[in-house]
């Protein structure tokens, strides 16, 4: 059944078992289809490599009016100022956005993609720390990921995470320390924040620094961070400074090595990582990598109407990082 | 052709200019209506005083499975936390929420109680800092509001600001000082945020103490709000302590004590507002009255399915607070 020329629509609706009225219908989200005709259709679209074409695709366009975000929780100032961004640009351009906050629950990414495929929302902006899912293959779906790697057909918006390592390594080995520790989340999970990681490795190695990458996952509560962070502190008693990879993290430490005793600036240097608008102003003394939130929304959300138009976009967005220099990085 | 008695379906066609047929339409949220039937069969509706009955009401049920949530922007902790807790208990129900951030565009709480009117989303959860909107006059509408007054007709549900504040206050003036000065909202703002400053004024007066509200915007940028609280400094030189009223000020006014050579506790006494879980987090020593987000939450997305229900509902539902004791509310 599987031909070695460009499958066509015919080929699907064969395939799947359905009259190529329906095929179409599911393509161009008309009517109602149940579940299991949506999956045997999309099913079949996949085994044979379906792509639609630019005229078919333009039938998704601005259908609802809706844009799923996925992000993990808008309780965390990264994600409530980028998802706050990113529903700034969206209304601006008449679209209305629906969030998921997946941190709670991962199968609620497998059942917004579904929504999308049922046309109940017309693209994703997803940026979760969820594993792949295997429904992201269906690649010529509206779908734009924020630092993370799906499939080399979804264009991911990054910052420049290799360079924000280096700006948060060198400012540590430059104020003169040694002992440098860095906190990153599992390497399980693919996302372009190992680069900071990947970063700080070689420059470290470059000025004959042995590397120390602790691993944390990000979904931890609050309590089980502490409790992982004071075991940092227990393996590492000699260490002078931490590059740690996100800001609210990097004030859970803080608040330990008070308890501990451990003066910062003076027995303790401290580089975070995000530079929010929010972590800038409260506590402005922590020296962090500043991420270009607003940026990051107003390109995704570029991308992604250029992806509902079925027009070509790039398959990697990097933006420039700057270094907040607080008190904390220096002495 | 307004008579005493209750006024029909028909009294409002007949007053719209439509036929009866598109005067229940627009009840029910059925087929194509214009933006000027819609408003033109509202505005009759409105004059009359017509109120729907439960079976009409019951036709607006789960029709979209999207509950619509305005509050002022997610990067602001206290939101983004509620936010993240109402999209968990919706998800919960299969309901999926759209947010608008109203922070940065005060028509857009127009703009979503239009939606709701033309019966694309199921219901309403509001708490924006935003005046009064003459819409919310529709008393039959599934809305419920948080921390925020609209009318009789509306549920609001909020955390007991009253004891709150008497809380922050009593914590300060047993703490042994006396020049205590609060902030807070301008009053034109119909916010239960308030009683805050009610109950402060209160404390202090039964104390024999001078009350001092010092009134800033929450809306102002960080800039603005940095150059606010740099004149509050000026305006009360030997200020012994405050009670901010939100956390996010707090920690803005512990970094200008900070520049100015003002040491917390030892020369100043700070008690916040609102109590994140972020905020008790990151900034461990802020003492502050802790709103039970998630409870409020909960209650408000029991009571807002109870609207869409057509079941009655109380118009007040109060929420114990309790103290956060950090390290800068005492000496």
């Amino acid at each position: 059944m599987v031909s070695n020329m460009k499958p066509k629509l015919e080929d699907v609706a064969k395939l799947a078992g359905v009259s190529k009225t329906t095929a179409s219908r599911v393509l161009n989200n008309r009517g109602y289809l149940s579940e299991k005709t949506l999956k045997k259709v999309h099913d079949a679209m996949e085994t044979l490599n379906y792509q639609p074409n630019a005229a078919a695709r333009q039938l998704f366009k601005q259908e609802t009016g809706l844009i799923g975000l996925i992000f993990p929780t808008v309780s965390n100032p990264f994600f409530g100022e980028l998802v706050n961004y990113l529903e700034y640009e969206l209304y601006q351009r008449d679209f209305k956005v629906i969030i998921g906050n997946s941190l709670q629950d991962t199968d609620k990414e497998t059942d917004y993609l579904n929504q999308l495929l049922a046309g109940q929302v017309d693209g994703l902006i997803v940026g979760t720390h969820n594993q792949g899912i295997a429904e992201y293959k269906y690649s010529h779906l509206p779908i734009v990921a924020i630092d993370r790697i799906m499939n080399s057909d979804i264009p991911i918006v990054e910052s420049d995470n290799y360079h924000g390592g280096v700006l948060a390594t060198e400012r540590l080995i430059n104020a003169g320390v040694k002992h440098i520790v860095h906190t990153n989340g599992p390497s399980s999970l693919e996302t372009p924040a190992h680069r900071r990681r990947v970063a700080y490795e070689t420059i470290m190695k470059n000025n004959g620094l042995e590397p120390h990458t602790f691993t944390i996952d990000f979904k931890l509560s609050f309590a089980e961070k502490k409790r992982r962070y004071q075991q940092l502190f227990d393996s590492y008693p000699d260490m002078e400074a931490l590059f740690v990879s996100n800001d609210v993290d990097a004030s859970i430490i803080m608040a330990i090595a008070k308890e501990r005793g451990r003066k910062i600036p003076e027995d303790l240097l401290i580089v975070g990582y995000d530079g929010t608008e929010l972590m800038r102003n409260v506590m402005p003394q922590l020296t962090t990598v500043v991420q270009p939130i607003e940026e990051m929304a107003k390109i995704a959300v570029d991308i992604l109407l250029k992806r509902i138009a079925g027009d070509k976009t790039e398959s990697e967005y990097i933006l420039p990082v700057t270094l907040w220099e607080g008190t904390t990085g220096h002495r």
